[in-house]
């Protein structure tokens, strides 16, 4: 956590057929139209949906950290 | 948890006299109207008053997902 | 939590064959004979007994706070 | 929990539209098709799905334990 | 929690140097500029950044609880 | 935790407009009419009430070790 | 957890050189001077006094039900 | 745990009036009957039942592994 | 979690030296010969083996959940 | 958390009889005789002793992170 | 958790054939030749591995406090 | 965990811009200089920091567990 910023933590679920990973970045692609100045992430669940036996796609749910005072 | 979107997630606290479920029916009608797209909840803690030494109303505190993407 | 007391905090085991509810109330009820000035509970647990494949009776362990100042 | 036996725990997930209590019962009844011996059960999450901003139907996660020596 | 109404909570962090009741004023102060009738907090993690050995500022990290009806 | 005795554990919410400290003071100040010998305590939840965009005062939620058999 | 009774849980610290079980041991005999009718324990924490490099003793943390109706 | 395999987990709930370990070995040893190539164990929780003031049985919560492959 | 079935959840630990993703993957397929009709899972636990200073194999512990009613 | 570095984290706890920012001052000021370019802390516990009904000092739980790569 | 002092806190496991005690005794006796002023323990995870059906050895996760300022 | 030996856990934070992996390689090279005879890490919190509305790197707070006895 950076510092000397008041912060307003939100919470996003992200989702993706290719890993961990691209589901942060399409919950924080996504997310970044409406949350600006985000500043830091924490990977609170990992989980995913199974078709056929396999990983349909992976979906993480993350706090995401950014300023009020920007 | 749906898949293949987007979600955010907020916490709401609910109340009723009557019980849980109607604390939790309380709390997303309220929520409605500034949250669209609700689409699923979590109960995080269940609580209440006494009055009396009865039960005076039930408190839900809910994690409830809505898209961002529709 | 009300404000500008000093709390107690019990815990206790209410149970019932009816509901969750009601296994609260039980415990509640049994409770105000020696526990005066209950002011808000939280369900810590909810759980029960099976006989036959059904439940039996519903459990719930509570955590219930009562003014020492009043 | 009971005593003087081995007991297993199995997870479950039930589901009804009609209430928590409903989502518990739903559980056990398909389970004691494949569980037999199920003894007590524990609430380990309370869920549920919204559509058009009301609760479609509530969700439970329980551990059941049932007898290994009977 | 107070009582018969519907809250939404946000987290929050908030920072001073000079101990962890200012962190917790700096974190409301902000937020009141876009969040009214604030109702109860409560302090999730208490954290600070180090520089020379010494405690260069404390940061809390805050649930915030207010009201969507009045 | 203090050694070769036998310990009951209670908890108290103490409150104070003043401060995180002075709450803990007061839950134990209260407490000491009806509880000797206390021995430790330990912080569960810190949280208070906010008027006016401003922390009205500081709940400590406490767990206090007291001796039994002196 | 047995049926169909209100409990009240309390949290005991014992004590004991000789190991764990002797800990719990030395907790409910100490307990059951003021508190009859316990029927089950928890074992919440297990910690101990280290002196010379060794273990000087054990002590156990345990919440105790016992009931109220009986 | 050891490695290059897959392993399922269950959880088993043993019970001996001797102590920790026997329960342990009675959960264990009831277990092998249907579960073969259990690898490891891991306590979840340490309980029991209290009969005239003193441990009637203990009981331990296990999680064990064991291999798939095999 | 989807809806409207009844659901059981098996725990289980896969392993790879290729990374997180493979670890759960490989899990999977071992696990589909004997489970059918999984539909989604949870990371409860990353871990893994080190050889030489490097990751030698990570290991994941999974939640998975699959529909009895199929 | 500050960014691009290597951190290793240890667990210290403070005392003072003043307060919880002096106890947290007091850890870091003994770590910093062996442990250089510390960052960060978290709070992980709360705690003190009683002495007379009154705190005789607080202590505080610290995970503190330091460069490794200075 | 004794007073007045810094403490260090440093995570050991120790394994022992023979019982629980005896591991957190392996632990110590193994940690007192690098670790001096060792004052208390906590055990964090009791578990252990399985052959042949059986306990071959059981492992305990300690946290243990030693003084800093001695 | 692997078995007969005594072992210290240590903590480190790694960061790669690349992905969780390579965080964990990054933690674990670091360290190698320092730490010899590490066996096994548990991924403790997955985190990074954002830039630009994308992930800048992440970062890995890792338990690690070499032996002592070697």
């Amino acid at each position: 956590m950076m510092s000397e910023h008041v912060y307003k933590i939100v919470k996003l679920v992200g989702s993706s057929p290719d890993g961990i990973e691209p589901a942060i970045d399409n919950a924080l692609e996504k997310a970044s139209d409406s949350v600006r100045h985000m500043r830091w992430f924490e990977v609170e669940e990992t989980r995913g949906h199974i078709e056929g036996g396999e990983v349909a796609h992976y979906q993480v749910v993350l706090s995401v950290g950014f300023t009020l005072d920007d």
